[in-house]
């Protein structure tokens, strides 16, 4: 059963979102906070970019030994390339709202999103905290996830609940994208909290599995930005028997997470600037799962592809063109390319299907792509979007 | 000296271009023919695509022993993957003038650019053979740089000479871009002729340096088309000492070929695809080559970056952030960027520079990125363009 209540859904949990003034529109919310009234279990997947933004170090130290409870979230400004300035500030950020929840300093974690190379206003922050803390709240999820939005154009939440025996375990989430996030640098925060009790180790890896089947399948070649992090935080309230790695019950975990963070990636694709179609490309019986995520990861960020998508121009030659550039060892010979269900590409050979059926497929909203390599049993499947004359417009004056 | 007449220019070549009906408009050449009248020593740089069309895997073939003596070109149909049928098509439309100039099979190498996927029509080749073999001429090496042209705009010519002893040299090149070349599949074609004398095993050698240091500091990862080559082929009949690798005449060759193919390279960007700016960004002290050319090529593929110089925007948060999601080795706290002659980025920190100097340098044609990594002695520059709404548009409806 999908609930889609985000953050708070799971027991224990409150939340709220405020605007500060880091943002110029004072009916855009910029700061977010999201407690959990017990210590919690967390993980954490951080980019894997050079260049990390403060938080990033912060969060990423903290989450390593130390439980969390809270975690605090301004959009507006990444805190990136800030220096030693930028750490103090983003652990002064923390350290607002750490003071009144009474909590300890490692268990405050830090995110941050935004604009590169500008100081964070903390004072702002610090002024904003007690105002923040005050509203926490079981029905302000939807401002967290409004509140970490920049570019994005609706909130994107989501939620799975199943159950260990009679406890009732809930998982919700949130997360923004911004940009095209395939090809780009724009950050991808997800928040995801849930009353779960299952073991540090078994979080981590559920998390990262979850991770690599949804938010990696619709970025590039670990092309993350300075400020990506996914956080999950558990609290064990819904008093479940603990979930190891290896149990019966981790798989439940894992599949409830698995879909929450499916169900957010492809929000943040529905919701890539300037987009108007959704693209599934599947990649079938490669020779490994790395070989056909390659070749998938290479089509879905092809700007020729992206853009002959905008104009429903089926023009499956840069399909194949992009699979032969991505490295990947296949044979042309044996190569089969579907636009929707016609085969247009039959053993590395034309099948001269005609323009205007094409056309049908790739006028529509949703289309699906797929590759067939004959050359072993692994599949991988990428969610990617067109490339818009509107993209361009969106992005051409962000930081002005 | 620069000479800027193309492939006829060497002594001993003639070329020709005509219309034979693969491209639709009449008014538009189709098929070009460059001839020398003894036989050449050649080489060739081919893509490194999985999947090469008909003409590549030809011209690859013939290239390897044999000499050669002429170069027949179409544009408007790529001959890809058109399976067994397509290669036949490839060796008849070489035949179709190799009878009439009396040359062997393999004397005659063949290129092709355009639309993927379906058959040549090898009939109208056939068919307009006598008519571009009866029309070579010294005059007509602008009619082969124009034949060869899909979505160029202008024809791409460039040339260089230099003596050895009291024999002058003359090197001649054409090329044709398309799309954005940068992060696309867009073809790249390009022919260079010499009347040089210089020993196969040396020609081979310049061509390979030649193209490193231009046609691929303007492409990324190796992300050719399925159709991209490089041939040059030199007749010797400047009588010059034949140049081997190592004599000091080698040079000569080398940095004469080099000026020729980094000519026809920046007219590519030129060139490019709705590009409205040029823009070099040069990686300085990196570990190595690689590192640094890495580092510049991801830069100058960001989708990011190219709309925010499209828009004039100076948001160099997204070069730092590109070079960090490179891959590459460096640490950001030795980081400085400049935009021009601005230091915006001093030791990974915000310089504070204010926005309008900043975009007063965005807003120039002509851009100039360079990031210093202090962490070796390397340097490499890559020559890209700004990706604009006009981009989107030519390429949403390529095929239709």
């Amino acid at each position: 059963m999908i609930i889609n209540n985000g953050i708070t859904a799971p027991f224990g949990f409150k939340a709220n979102g405020i605007w500060c003034g880091i943002k110029k529109n004072k009916r855009a919310l910029d700061l977010a906070l999201i407690y959990s009234s017990v210590s919690c279990n967390s993980a954490g997947v951080f980019t894997s970019n050079r260049i990390k933004a403060a938080p990033v170090l912060v969060t990423q130290n903290r989450i390593k030994d130390a439980k969390a409870q809270a975690i605090i979230i301004n959009s507006g400004n990444a805190n990136c390339l800030t220096g030693k300035a930028g750490i103090s500030d983003a652990k002064a950020m923390a350290e607002s709202v750490g003071k009144l929840l009474s909590l300890k300093r490692n268990e405050v974690l830090v995110a941050s999103t935004g604009i590169i190379g500008k100081r964070l206003p903390v004072d702002k922050i610090k002024r904003a905290a007690p105002l923040l803390v005050k509203g926490l709240s079981k029905n302000a999820g939807q401002k967290v996830a409004t509140a970490i939005m920049t570019t994005d154009t609706f909130a994107k939440e989501a939620g799975a609940t199943f159950k260990i025996k009679s406890s009732k375990v809930v998982i919700g989430g949130i997360a923004k994208g911004a940009g095209m996030i395939c090809p780009a640098l724009a950050t991808m925060l997800c928040f995801i909290t849930t009353d779960a009790a299952i073991e540090k180790k078994a979080l981590k890896k559920a998390l990262k599995d979850a991770v690599n089947d949804s938010f990696n399948s619709i970025t590039v070649d670990g092309d993350m930005s300075t400020n990506d992090m996914v956080i999950i935080l558990a609290n064990g309230l819904a008093c479940n028997p603990v979930i190891k790695t290896g149990d019966k019950n981790y798989k439940l975990f894992h599949d409830a997470l698995s879909s929450v963070c499916q169900d957010l990636a492809k929000k943040i694709i529905q919701d890539a600037e300037g987009a108007t179609k959704f693209v599934e490309i599947n990649v079938k019986n490669a020779s490994s799962l790395a070989q056909a995520k390659l070749i998938a990861k290479k089509i879905a960020n092809s700007t020729l592809l992206k853009t002959a998508l905008a104009g429903s121009d089926p023009n499956w030659g840069r399909i194949a063109a992009s699979a032969g550039a991505s490295g990947a060892d296949f044979r042309q010979e044996k190569l089969d390319i579907y636009l929707g269900d016609i085969r247009v590409l039959k053993n590395g050979r034309s099948t001269g299907v005609n323009y205007g059926r094409l056309k049908n497929i790739f006028d529509k909203k949703e289309i699906k792509i797929d590759l067939d390599l004959h050359n072993g049993k692994a599949d991988a499947t990428v969610w990617t979007c067109d490339l818009t004359e509107n993209y361009v417009k969106i992005n051409a004056g962000y930081s002005s």
